[in-house]
């Protein structure tokens, strides 16, 4: 093995650690983490067992010693720590969604581009093997073609008004957050295992707790106590979309933060004129065919199946991979196109700027209660 | 038990022989029958068991020795057999959609009430146990507000170009056909268990499957072989919708009948405060329900759970009922309303011209492609 | 259709109302019903609808104007009615077990041949069509030679102390409680299914409630309330077998009436030389296929799969087919062996007293820990 | 964090990359490897980016700069290794089952003891949040005296006659081998979850497949071509058990390498007196709760539950964990352990040995078709 890339990554959070952890799986030295503060720097540094604390996530993206950045920050401190790195001449991760516009996405694309970087995005669910399978069954025509799509993503850990998180605040999240935060990843996924692109859509969204806790942000995932203290909510808890793709095909999507039961679940059903494929999140290790004459579901195996399925499934059937092996398998993926080598699916900054013009055509249409084209945002 | 309701049946096809055996499971007396001719009514008489066969639905409709006229034919039909046997003094058990406009709807609830005859029509979803348990803790707030409700109705008995069957066409089944068809029922089911009102809708209607068969109508449900002959399809396959209520409360539906492997997947979710309760009419003997801290399976019981759930639950737990069981409920319901009997959530043919102002508004929306309300058609 | 059968009903708890049903379903006229005193019977026949009242269970077998005799009493009693019925001529439908020993189903089963009459036992399960569909597999060897019988029994309808009812007494219901009840369901309906013959087992019983309530007898599936006064059980609450099939195909089978949480819950699990089957009773509309290669669900439908769950599959696929159903066509079919036509899987006196032979090697295996061979009691 | 634990390990297939891979991720440096020759040894070294390959098993375990050795050769190979290490003054990770007798399990426990070092054995599933859940609940009485326990390991991986593997063969694998090899991973975890102890048993084992390919050993897992050249299989395919713990409580196992379709199926049902727990190892993620009045499922989630569901579960509910999360929790509380940290449920030689001690229980049961009594070796 050559020399290991040298990782740091900005944000020690939750995803922050997972972050290291996947860079050092991948093979990568993590020589430095920045946090919210020199002292939590140092904190994170220590209990992380890396060498390096940062004062800030700009003095990371600008460390010589450092081939990659991690960014792993709220959203709306992306894109300076990303244009700061990438000018640096150091490949980026970027937490997705990749900005808070689509315009700020867009500039850090291109400015990967010019610089002849690699910019990726985690849209993680690209990578569990039967995602790869679904995509496999249609790009080679053997669910033929598409009359329907169908999707949910839905979750429950803001369901209580004492539920609350950065990504509440249009400040720190962006204006739009379900849909930014989750619908994203759907779209992302429908858009790549179909070969479709959505062209227009008609969303409405909705914020049924309309007062949220006003203490301090939480730790995602968490659930909440009493609340005393409210603030008024402006980004939306709940996303329902009909979109088109340039084939024609319909879709109907949903996007909840506060449904019961519900703790992450991505869910897709693509209808074919000869069958059709479901994958559910909660149980990714299958894939769901159905047929007139039955259904079948496909399990996870390094021994049958499509090539990428193969190549993703590490463990033998029956041993179940984790989102953790998503995650690795992404990271790897993109250490991978840093030393130029090519891998199916590897969702970069285009996809996460492709991304947020969804989010912006679904925050327009919002607004008109109008059906509204998705635009790329170029100007030419 | 008094003397036995008389009743005959109009249209001899599946569904028509379902309701005979409803009848007399209810304990009524089939006095005749009457299919699309005079010679179809014979044999169908005889292969029934029943005394007589009408020459035509009208002269059922007019026999002075019939108390009660069930309706079984092509939608277009409804209209002039319901009226005739209502002007006639018969109550009538009419199958859905009630009439292929809501003003014929609104014509045949008006006149049923003005007659003060009985007139029903088989939603009959709200006959299953566990859809009753999910209508009870909806009402008793065990969920608390609504968020958010889901719903899909897939099936894949259309789901070929060589599939096909009187509700293809406009003139036998009217406008809408999957919509009208099965999204009803949904629409039905959902506006009973929550007790809210839809108000407005955005719909978009698709048919993926521009040419069928030009075939002489087929069975319901029976599949296709080679198509030689074709002809353009002005009903729709497939039917996405996002709707509001009078509580605000966002909906998100889909209505397909080209959805390889489902066959007849009725299935909600409600998404409350509290709880979520979710439905799958393909597995009718259970609900879920969501909660932050975990997922409970009821299963219909005759000695657990809500009132209405036990009255329906005639076999032990485990003994499993099914759609059979709810047609004769409804009919049996229905027939205690003609002797004077009130049980919770008998369809009317006032849920009927509700159920045709939401395919009305539907087929509006789409074809503006603009949110629309839904309104009831009454002039005053 | 000619005459219809004339058939009286003895027993008239829950299950001799589903025989009256049946049999009316089936064509039959119910002339009598017999419960366990004369008023009892005058009750049952006024709530039933039937003419006539029988002062007794014997002078019902001896009515001249019956065709057909069904028993539902108490499984004691089985054999004085249903013997006395077939001297009269009568055919015999027999709730199982069909007697409390081997002796006395073979007396009944050898008298019935004698006789030439027609005696059935409603091993039901027989009738669900995915039943009938794994049958096929097997017997065409898509399965490929058996590997591994699987099956259990579960219900909780007895799983506290406070629950009774007259099967936990010896004298009323046999000496073997949960297999003579279940297990003789599970053991028909494998045999059936694969055609192979038990020859020898290991049983293990166990009454791990070894006190119930001392109450009169309850109704079954009916949860039980305080319990004061307790009386020890002779009666097994639980059964573990193990068993060799004539051709050495080895089972495991698992029965028990105190497992919280599981309703009626028949499963077996077949595996084969090629594929597996695998069906839940508590989800009877699919049959399970598993295959290296991944796993299908099949599910009930009269436009796909074998001969004979086309036959017994009368909804389109999706319209839950339930219990009921099942007993219907039971009973339809005894009838038409009555009338001279044959079916496939009547189950027969012959496969009661087969039943009871099981039945016998578990009491004798469990009393003495050893394997046994299974006998059919014959002398010759 | 305090000098890292140095590891070699041994035995380079699968689960050496994955003991490998955990040891990093628990902290550890990995030093060595060896292979099962000195020029694998190099290749594996290289491929794994390890300093060392050494000549042999023996070499590592008595390797000076070692603390801790991981042995992942094939069962026979075991005891030298174990017993060289132990010696050599190292702790000792080693594979299921310890060894190929009880006699050599329990010399190598005696040995770990009296050297006061520790030896696990990666009875990993003990590892899953929601096994740990369900232990939980039985420990807590919230399930109630248990009535009944029933489990069931599947697997297909050696379904057919071309495929094999060195656990077929006695020599290498030792004389029980579906037993042996999963299930003893479900007894552990039974008396593990319960607090009960097996006392005796009656087991049957069979070999439905008598001749498989007598091609060299094939990989774990890895589906077989064509066979040509067979020979005699000594080892069960297939095992069924009836077991009675020390509480007298009654169970039911089975054991297959040959059921279609079942990847890797360990599952058990413990039926208490006042609730059922389920676990199904395909769904590792859940946990089933059975009540008369109905069932939930619960999910692993790090802010519901037990301590120790809470303490291994660290990822959000819906963030899929999986079986290598399993292994990572058992080495690093193995490592915890040498460094004099106490964890619940790690698995040590101890536990090895009691395995051991069922297996050699099934072999004698087996060979004479009687109840066994588990003994646990010792000669006091």
């Amino acid at each position: 093995m050559s020399q290991p890339l040298r990782a740091a990554v900005i944000g020690t959070g939750f995803i922050g650690r997972v972050h290291v952890r996947s860079a050092r799986l991948a093979g990568a030295e993590v020589v430095g983490v920045a946090a919210s503060s020199p002292d939590r720097s140092s904190d994170a540094a220590k209990s992380l067992d890396v060498p390096r604390a940062y004062a800030s996530g700009l003095e990371a993206a600008r460390d010589p010693n450092v081939d990659v950045i991690h960014i792993c920050t709220p959203n709306a401190l992306h894109m300076e720590v990303a244009h700061a790195a990438l000018e640096a001449g150091k490949h980026v991760v970027c937490e997705k969604p990749l900005a808070t516009s689509l315009h700020d996405a867009r500039v850090l694309t291109d400015l990967a581009k010019r610089k002849k970087l690699i910019g990726t995005v985690p849209f993680i669910n690209r990578y569990h093997p039967m995602v790869r399978e679904a995509r496999a069954r249609v790009q080679s025509d053997e669910t033929g073609k598409l009359y329907l799509i169908q999707g949910s993503y839905l979750q429950d850990w803001l369901m209580q008004a004492g539920d609350t998180n950065w990504r509440v605040d249009v400040a720190a999240g962006g204006a739009s957050r379900a849909f930014a935060d989750i619908g994203s990843h759907l779209c992302d996924l429908l858009e790549w295992i179909t070969g479709e692109q959505f062209t227009s859509l008609i969303a409405t969204l909705d914020t049924p707790i309309a007062l949220r806790s006003a203490a301090a942000s939480r730790v995602a995932f968490q659930a909440s106590g009493e609340v005393t203290d409210t603030k008024a909510v402006n980004t939306e808890d709940v996303a329902c979309l009909i979109l088109r793709t340039n084939r024609g095909t319909l879709a109907s999507l949903t996007i909840s933060q506060v449904s019961a039961g519900r703790k992450n679940r991505l869910w897709f059903e693509l209808d074919g004129a000869q069958q059709s494929v479901m994958f559910d999140l909660e149980s990714p290790e299958q894939l769901w065919i159905g047929r007139r004459e039955g259904m079948t579901l496909l399990v996870r195996d390094p021994s049958q199946g499509s090539a990428e399925q193969r190549r993703l499934a590490f463990l033998p059937a029956g041993h179940a991979q984790g989102w953790g092996d998503c995650f690795e398998a992404f990271v790897r993926d993109s250490y991978a196109a840093i030393r130029g080598e090519t891998h199916i699916g590897l969702p970069t900054f285009s996809d996460g700027a492709r991304s947020m013009s969804i989010v912006e055509a679904v925050l327009r249409s919002s607004a008109t209660q109008q059906w509204t084209s998705i635009t790329d945002g170029s100007t030419h």
